[in-house]
């Protein structure tokens, strides 16, 4: 059977364009002689639309565009996530559904049983589990229709003991009865750089202990924080991939079923360029999905901003991007000339502000407040909030965005002043450990020199005091990520990290900076999340807690 | 049997704390001859951990001390709530557990059936549904361990279709075969003034339907966002309440499960009594609980400072708290005079700032970038961004948290200054629509003027430009209150809150306001919770939507 793999990028409740873009799909997968045309999971809503999901003019409308799409399926079916409503009496009040359209009308629908709820994910939040197991018939062939997780039931949960299997149920053991012939897969499922190839895995392993030939489509774009990178594939009953749809990109391709051919799939890309690709889509989806076309940043010549600039011009072209130069009397004299050399290197509008006047002005306000008190972080803070009230004030005159420019080392500890540098509509770095930082600046560097060498030789600083060094207070960033790494990401407790080579007293340290600035990262900006576990909304930390 | 009732103030994962105010109980209890002591869900760790729960190191404390109460329970017995590891080989990793404590050791374990994952509420999260369903016999009487949930399956979700049970469901139900003679409930459940006697209803008729006794244990105190008011409580067999214990404050009570005499209630208070009480708990928690002791904030003129002053002053002592004026040339000379009124009736600490030279001076710096364009929101913006640095620079030097004033009407439809007047380490009437926030200050009024009746009654206005007033581009507050209620705590589609009255056109421009805002939101501070729908960890919407 010719199915039609379609990987679209959809925006969250924008009924009439993704109903457009999946009506355009049907048709050419018509006109290619496809029998199905397989769309991803909650297509038609966009993934995710969390509470949304309980307004009623919100699913019904969902329910009305469906509807409306059944009408473009004549000779030709298609398989759409959509919600449903649970027309019963008890439970959530909808279902996280694959519509059948055939006909010219909805056929069938299938509810997903596996809901994650972890991480990012809120699905039990909505929706309630598949109760009834059914197999899809479609000339003469018996399709598993699966959504997402529902393919997943093997994975554990984060920080498990012996388990082995975070469900109790596994949807295909429970269709096997059917005999099914084909598995299909509706998806949204996120980027995450450390597990770039175990999604592959759990579905080759799917694949081959049923013996079914797998089809699996996924969604494309970034939601804000979360980046789904597409990589639609078909695998053969063995597990074997055979068709491989493009990364970080919409895609269409029509595979045959019974095809055992020579594999078509993606160039293979490095951990690095892939976290690239991602961050530059979830910059580019950012800004065309809230409408906005320009993007403002503050150059303090330092690696951070550099690569934020270099992601910005690179998702949204030179002419809309703009940096500031802010610096203060402890900025050193290369800082100014490096953040120059980026601006130009990138071709990108620069003005450079001297802030010591609005310094000065807030110094001489609270001189009758602070007389006597010794200086200390407060002033810090005021050079960074006033490079704050610079940027922003530049953003709200012209419309552009200010991006936040803090890596995740730095999240992680609290190294920035809440209100100044950790400002921004948007964090593109967020997720991104310091080390990986110095691999993207690499990266861009690699056909000419776009970041300034100078910006990544020389150590990190704040610059906020004479003479300040990120190492004065921090161990080197190899050891600082590796820590935070296995604390955030690996859950692994204290004694664990410290048995794998770092000083107890520096791992408690670290971890005591950590959960002391979860009321800063409260108010941070969204995250690009690019990891198992990012700052955001997939980690939810008590803040007033003593451990 | 006598049962106490302790209802506690716990902090997440203060083990060494709750263990000590929950081992003092147990041997009250037992010295006041008590049977069993009943504490409320997840008391050991305090609820809700959030996303502590994936941490090893947390669950094997908490077990730990759940095993060194047990130590403690010779000659009377306790139900204590902690998380329980799930030792099979499928499933979430925990339990959330009611620990029967007895003879000095571990004696049974009960799971929670029903994980409320909804609103603030993420236990699917982290738990697995208990499988099995048992009894406790206790002195020849058979008590059914529920917690808290476990007795709410009637609940339908928020925006159902027709659904009238949330969950599949009944624990209680499923415990009928056992015969229980009483049922003993360990919760967790958050105060909101919308729903003050709902829970009381529930209650009943769970004791009325099944013809059993009740006893009820809540947790009390805030946990940053939420607040838990307490209010446990002992009902008869028809669902007539008989002794209910304090609400807002820790309690203790060895009640008579065979007593049916004259009832010992809570004196009734108002809607704004109760939200006045909740919050001055919820200010007073989350600086006990975050280790800060002194609280700063900008005093306008305006009600929402003033009445964040009084709460904040009856919260801490007027030695703790201090305000600063901050005038611009745009506040009107009653201003300065009101807010050093209420200041001086507060007897709190509290000092003048000019905010010219700093907005001066940033004019200044910007001239050459906005020179020839005119002004418009920015210069409104960077006067409330100059408030906040000053404010933040004397939080930072004085270690002193700011508190936010913005009401949650302004939140909603987006008046204030991202970084401006909505920086503030806790909301606190971030919740609280504006006519209930004029209801706290003439409560707060009521036996001297402490809100000087100028706040009361002059027209709002942030003062921003010449003669600005809210009203000047949203409605009068009781009719833009009530639209926002119905948008937001009722989920009503515009069409049936316009049905209700307000033009349909005035409705969509205030949902559109709603919505173009949440970018803003997911910046704010944390709010303190009183209502059924607050903006932060109970309301999640997507950031990039099109709706």
């Amino acid at each position: 059977m010719k199915i039609a793999l379609v990987q679209l990028n959809y925006q969250i409740g924008d009924f009439a364009g993704n109903a457009a873009k999946i009506e355009t799909a049907i048709g050419r997968a018509k006109a290619g002689g496809a029998r199905l045309a397989l769309f991803s999971e909650l297509a038609v809503t966009g993934y995710y639309p969390g509470d949304l999901l309980e307004k009623k003019e919100f699913i019904e409308e969902a329910e009305e565009t469906v509807r409306a799409l059944a009408g473009h399926c004549r000779g030709i079916a298609a398989l759409v996530g959509a919600p449903a409503i649970n027309r019963g009496e008890r439970g959530k009040q909808l279902y996280n559904a694959a519509w059948f359209l055939e006909e010219g009308r909805v056929k069938d629908i299938f509810f997903k049983t596996l809901l994650p709820t972890y991480d990012v994910f809120d699905e039990y939040r909505h929706f309630e589990p598949n109760p009834l197991f059914r197999i899809l018939e479609l000339e003469g062939t018996r399709l598993a229709v699966t959504l997402c997780e529902d393919l997943w039931e093997e994975q554990p949960g984060p920080g498990e003991y012996g388990i082995t299997k975070m469900y109790r149920k596994s949807p295909l053991q429970e269709l096997a009865i059917y005999r099914p012939e084909l598995i299909v897969n509706l998806s949204a499922s996120p980027f995450s750089a450390s597990q770039e190839n175990r999604r592959k895995e759990i579905l080759a392993r799917k694949a081959s202990t049923s013996g079914l030939p797998l089809v699996y489509v996924n969604q494309v774009g970034a939601q804000a924080e979360v980046i789904y990178d597409g990589g639609s594939l078909f695998m053969g009953p063995g597990g074997e991939l055979l068709h491989e749809l493009s990364y970080f990109g919409e895609d269409f391709r029509i595979i045959d079923t019974g095809e055992r051919g020579k594999p078509q799939l993606q160039p293979p890309a490095s951990g690095t360029e892939k976290i690239h690709s991602a961050l530059i889509l979830g910059i580019r989806d950012y800004f065309l999905k809230t409408g906005f076309g320009d993007a403002i940043l503050g150059l303090s010549g330092g690696i951070d901003s550099a690569v934020v600039a270099a992601l910005a011009t690179e998702a949204l072209g030179a002419a809309h991007v703009r940096g500031l130069l802010l610096p203060s009397r402890y900025s050193s004299s290369h800082s100014v000339d490096d953040a120059r050399a980026v601006a130009r290197n990138l071709g990108i509008r620069h003005e450079l502000l001297n802030i010591e006047p609005a310094t000065a002005a807030f110094s001489a306000i609270l001189a009758p407040l602070f007389s006597g008190l010794p200086e200390d972080v407060t002033e810090e803070n005021i050079q960074a909030r006033t490079r704050a009230v610079l940027l922003m004030a530049v953003s709200n005159k012209t419309g552009a965005v200010l991006l936040n420019t803090s890596n995740k080392s730095e999240t992680a500890v609290g190294y920035g002043t809440l209100y100044g540098d950790m400002c921004g509509g948007l964090a593109v770095l967020g997720d991104v450990y310091k080390t990986e930082v110095y691999r993207l600046a690499r990266l861009i560097n690699s056909e000419r020199e776009i970041i300034p060498l100078n910006s990544i030789r020389k150590p990190p600083s704040a610059e906020l005091r004479p003479g300040q060094k990120d190492s004065d207070s921090l161990p080197e960033y190899p050891l600082l990520d590796q820590i935070l790494f296995q604390y955030i990401e690996m859950n692994m407790p204290p004694a664990e990290i410290s048995a794998e080579g770092a000083e107890r007293t520096l791992v408690d340290s670290i971890i005591r900076m950590v959960n002391r600035n979860e009321f800063k990262r409260f108010q941070a900006p969204p995250v690009l999340r690019i990891s198992t576990k990012s700052f955001g909304s997939g980690r939810r930390m008590p803040l007033a807690a003593k451990f």
